[in-house]
């Protein structure tokens, strides 16, 4: 049994310093690089590469919104064809440092508002998923499980993994709640550890509806900003390494 | 014998309309594509790499300085480190839709304030050649004949070659005399082609003091904006085809 | 009997030239000016100033999103307290040209996608009516007839004016048809003049249901765009003036 | 006898922190806000106007160039009409943000690249001053000491403040040592509070090359990033204090 924990990465920008880097990539196996629009720039990103490749955890490209005022985060009516086309600006630009640095890039999560955008909707999701085939088929889509960017991968062949969020509630459809709903986010460290581990090993998890539904968890996204964060994304390792998983890329 | 017409393209940026791409690039061989730092966005990158392909040109990547503001033309106190770390990225973005589009990405040329600093500074130069050698050292790096970069990238052993101007008057060694010195640009056409189709056959032109330099024409850079620079870029091509001269891409 | 002419100037960027300012400024009486987000530079904006200073066009702010790339016609989800920061910002960017041209900003008009946003949303349209008061409680807010910023303005006591489109078909409750309806945009020149004229005279249009609604008409947006759109504003102007209709701003 | 201490605020920018904005502001009696080109955004200007207006601090705007990745801090090729523009649509950016707060904004000081550029060329100097006056000729320009905006002013009539800084070494012609050479920097605490005491009452400071020079210190800029600046900061103003120098805005 394998499990994967990604973490999103190179999100500086200039004099402007976001994440500890160099803390959380220990941690995890996979790290997901921002690549300039949202966050991150050119030498953010050739250091990020290089942090990635001294420890050996997989790269892939973070690609968002020409939106770094608000860091992605914000729902941006931008057409399939602008998605397409930003998605593979951005996963380009980041290659570069990839072959530059002697390492293969190995798959793209969309960041923010254009993560959840083109979760909830198949036309930008096609768009995604067409983005990354044309440049590369072998790269793989990371994306929410059950999601909408699963379902056009799959429907076009494209290899993905699913992600799953430790400290987030699930809608019963298998969407995240929004951060707008008072049960979006769950603080209990233990009950987060519990889920992630019935995720991973049984592919369940309680909806706040109080419904087990089915998920898929290739990933788990863990944050890196803060002593809190790195603490518990160093639990979330131990549990797993624990119970005999073995921590892996997808 | 041949030679070479290259022109800058794709410079439009979201409702921004600058060039006329449609209507030179019958006329280039090869095209120089911003990378959407100084122009550009990611539609028009890809629009630009289409008709590229449509019509047979050689593309090359054109990276600027990150002044949209300026259209890169502004010097900008970079950096070597930034300056390599900035071409890498529009480099690499570009290459995401020459891929997309199933294309060769041909050459590096970078644009503006870059290029005439690059131009001029051995240690730009080293990074330009180092950015572009780092990604793919099968790229050519197109630079002004006899300039820096020219120097850099044959002391790497980087494949490079070299552009010249048909309408601007040159310092006895060689560089472009600035747009501040009165006789920078010569408007006669007829003396313009003149000094073309010498440069590339005898491989001489007079600089501005009246003594003949050595000149390497690899390339001749023409402009598509407005009917004027078109049916200038016309007659140059014409011309070259009447003396024998093959345009080819270098 | 009065009505105002109104257009949109300053979109240029840089070297990006958008609209025809000089030619489209002797037809109306009343500009709003880019303020540099989604269109508009610094020097754009001092020269649109000086522009309608000599015209004696009455000035307003035109604050748009922060997305260049979108031309400000993306819907971005922007929050209140940002869309009210952002006007903020912008108009007294505008300001300053203003105060350094010794000429008064007489108006605020969003555009684009924030201008829908705010039209719609009434949280959204106090935050824009809460910006302008808190500058100048002087200032004029442009927005589109029976609006939520209207309604949002009036409950402020905001000094307000009403617009209305020429070439734009109006759903029963007063809102644009939005274009991406077939028959959201009226092409037949003569229909659209009558329109006008109906609505400055009689406060009335036809709805695309067939059904007269009411309309304030304070002043009429048009386009300066090109040759067509010059002519057809020349049209509108000079319809009003032979119906004893003073072209005067509002 | 009086002096100043002001410090650059409002530097955060979206997501990104810079710079302990609520633990230097009871420091100080004067601040400089950063105005959303080199660092900054609306919504950090109008809580950066907030906290000056609560703890009774002068507001200054902090105008830098168009390079928030390079925090303005790189020289950029403007000319003195671009630069006079920038400035223009800053400073007219943050005085929306004082009236809206209603607070007087008291002084510009351009930032980093363009301060020190402008400091060291009379026609960039000119354009800042020509800047500032055109909005309002009794807003007080802050600049180095000795530097060509302080005789910009002088020629214009415009109020200027000359500024010191405590850990930087002066050439003798009163120009900062360039941060490239190694002695740009003074690390010893003690000697820069006795430097700061004796350019504020003397109007003297021991130059590198060890030579008494003429210096005006209307007032002393002072950082707020980390522990050991806010200490630092906190020791000038103590030292000033107990030597009877009363610490008020310019």
């Amino acid at each position: 049994m394998h499990a994967d924990l990604n973490a999103d990465l190179g999100e500086s920008f200039g004099a402007y310093k976001i994440g500890a880097d160099d803390q959380i990539i220990p941690i995890v196996t996979t790290v997901n690089i921002a690549c300039g629009w949202h966050a991150g720039d050119p030498l953010v990103m050739k250091k990020a590469v290089a942090l990635a490749k001294e420890y050996g955890a997989a790269i892939g490209a973070h690609p968002g919104f020409p939106d770094l005022m608000g860091f992605g985060r914000r729902n941006m009516a931008a057409s399939p064809a602008e998605v397409k086309a930003y998605i593979q600006y951005q996963v380009g630009a980041l290659s570069a440092f990839c072959r530059a640095a002697g390492v293969r890039l190995h798959h793209v999560k969309p960041h923010g508002a254009m993560y959840n955008m083109a979760g909830a909707d198949i036309n930008l999701a096609r768009a995604v998923v067409e983005a990354v085939a044309e440049i590369d088929d072998s790269l793989i889509l990371l994306a929410l499980s059950g999601s909408e960017m699963i379902r056009a991968a799959q429907e076009k062949g494209l290899p993905c993994a699913s992600e799953v969020f430790a400290d987030r509630n699930y809608e019963e459809n298998g969407a995240l709640c929004p951060r707008s709903k008072p049960d979006a986010v769950i603080h209990d460290e233990e009950e987060c550890i519990a889920r992630v581990l019935r995720m991973v090993t049984e592919g369940k998890v309680k909806a706040i509806t109080g419904r087990d539904i089915d998920i898929k968890a290739d990933s788990i996204c863990v944050h890196g900003d803060g002593p809190q964060a790195l603490a518990f994304a160093r639990r979330i390792r131990d549990t797993l390494s624990k119970n005999g998983i073995e921590l892996k890329t997808f």
